[in-house]
């Protein structure tokens, strides 16, 4: 057991400080990584935040995280000391049932376990990666390829496996006419893994002000949403389109961008209700679905689908004492693309 | 042109009535039709009670015709007179669409003809079965295979391809646990299809009062919704439901009975918005979809198949004089499980 330096949610609406989080011993099957660098999330806001519902504080949020092994208990054998880890949305889950036994970790349906403000196996509320040091069962820590730039690899565990599963899942590629809806930190993944895999790919943003952006990216379209005529000059244009916009859309205009057959995807998950038009599926046999990260197995897959395509996130690095700033950038949409935490300069805010 | 004995609706809440309806000349690609059974559609009533939006009157409605053939155009080689034959929802398309190319009709891009209440290629509202003869495209024209009892076939030409394409397009069949919302119309030919292409089939219904029919329909399982703990007891328990309640459910409930990747696709239109929640999506990467009818290659697909597999609806008869008493019923759910007018009563009633 050890108190470790993070920086600390410490209720509802006060902004981050630093103190200490308490670190589990390794046990037999456990891996401590010396965390070395910590994705910022909107989903770690929305926790703080109390969107999604009541959390507990004190609270350490970051679910993106980069890492190489400090120790590793007796019986792990597929880390060692030193390797370039990262550990992601998942930190356990039950093993057992259907959804686990075929790697679909993400969806157990004993319930997962995730890497803040969840209830662990062992009874203790999970506490995640604005820190120093953190403690994961060695299933749940993927291996970092060294080609991946070390600071860049942190977004790819949640931006980067949450936008390749649902790619995946509906097979983009060859011949897919794929739209990403918002150009944020998931967005510019999706943008980025759909290219990658061969589809025609799309960006639909409020405005144009990162079209070059997008295209430099891998878009080979790209268009505003707020100009009306993009949902009449589009319509029935699409295979897949990734909703990946926390705020809820006029779904029913983004669902007759869809072909035959073609499936909205939403990625960001809302507490609000979402209400549609019947008629907007029906018309042409539309699905409405989403999806949440990925499996481990799956997210091992992306990470070295994005070594193998020299694929990786475009990142913003902040020091420990700028991550309420950074926060309020993230609500501004201010961000290109993605905020990562350098924890060097973590110890030091530490008394 | 021609008029002919036919049953119309007058205004959007007068009992329909006895009088004549027009039909063209028969063209070189056309079929006529001596309509010998026609069945009573949900979709009927709709229509004429502006459910849907507003309609135009006098209307014939009917979409489910089984007759036989009377005249063929020059040009027509498919169908022969004296030929057993079938018209369903559709009687026209563009034919050059991407959808029509490929057979799915339904879903033309430049915009289907429905059988009743549409306008047609050339300008004039179609009027549809409730009537003796009717002149269609013969492409839009079925082959009835003499193992179906003539009066039973109607009924497949809307209520069975309604629930055969969707069967088809969610790959019902052995290893899949398949439920079906509802135990009308179209739910019976749900049981009927889902069970012959080998899948597990559960009838998900208000009450248990049809659960003996729903069994002998072919159902595995038969469980009450008015029970609470059928939503517990069977979470997470189907790959794929049917939705043919026309009313709207409280779709959450029926979207967590799904298990992962599964799809709950609604077959009775309705003009209400469907509101849920994106989290019974994103528990289990579950999608929401809609189908409408079928193309018809594959209504034609689906008479073969029915054909070969014994495969027919439990349909009442009623003479012309009774629609407006089983139109009653229909609303009242009070009908095992099509209403088919028997058209050879029809004349009678035309002063």
């Amino acid at each position: 057991m050890s108190n470790v330096p993070a920086y600390i949610a410490t209720s509802v609406d006060a902004p981050l400080e630093a103190g200490t989080v308490w670190r589990r011993d390794v046990g037999p099957n456990d891996v401590l990584i010396d965390i070395r660098w910590s994705g910022i999330c909107h989903s770690d806001i929305h926790t703080v935040r109390g969107d999604w519902g009541p959390t507990v504080y004190p609270l350490v949020v970051g679910h993106e995280i980069a890492g190489t092994v400090a120790a590793v208990g007796s019986a792990v054998t597929k880390h060692a000391v030193g390797d370039r880890v990262g550990v992601g949305c998942l930190v356990n889950s039950c093993r057992e049932c259907a959804n686990c036994v075929a790697g679909a970790e993400q969806y157990c349906l004993n319930g997962k376990t995730g890497t803040y403000a969840e209830v662990d196996r062992d009874g203790t509320i999970t506490q995640g990666g604005y820190a120093t040091q953190v403690v994961v069962d060695a299933d749940f820590v993927l291996r970092v390829p060294e080609s991946i730039p070390f600071e860049k690899a942190a977004p790819l565990l949640c931006a980067g496996i949450t936008t390749y599963s649902p790619l995946r899942r509906w097979n983009a590629g060859p011949g897919t006419r794929v739209a990403i809806v918002g150009l944020g930190g998931l967005g510019h993944m999706a943008v980025k893994l759909a290219h990658a895999m061969g589809a025609e790919v799309t960006v639909l943003s409020r405005t144009l002000s990162k079209r070059d952006d997008g295209l430099q990216l891998g878009a080979d379209h790209y268009f505003a949403t707020s100009d009306e005529a993009t949902f009449t000059d589009l319509a029935g244009s699409f295979d897949l389109i990734l909703n990946t916009i926390s705020q809820n859309l006029a779904l029913d205009q983004y669902l007759e961008l869809l072909a035959l057959d073609g499936t909205l995807v939403t990625l960001a998950a809302s507490a609000e209700p979402i209400t549609i038009s019947e008629f907007a599926l029906q018309g042409q046999r539309r699905s409405l679905s989403a999806s949440t990260i990925g499996g481990i197995p799956e997210t091992q897959e992306m990470l070295d689908f994005c070594a193998e395509h020299g694929i990786a996130p475009e990142v913003e690095i902040v020091a420990a004492d700028q991550i309420n700033e950074a926060w309020d950038r993230v609500l501004a949409s201010d961000v290109r693309f993605r905020f990562v935490i350098d924890i060097e300069t973590l110890p030091a805010l530490v008394g």
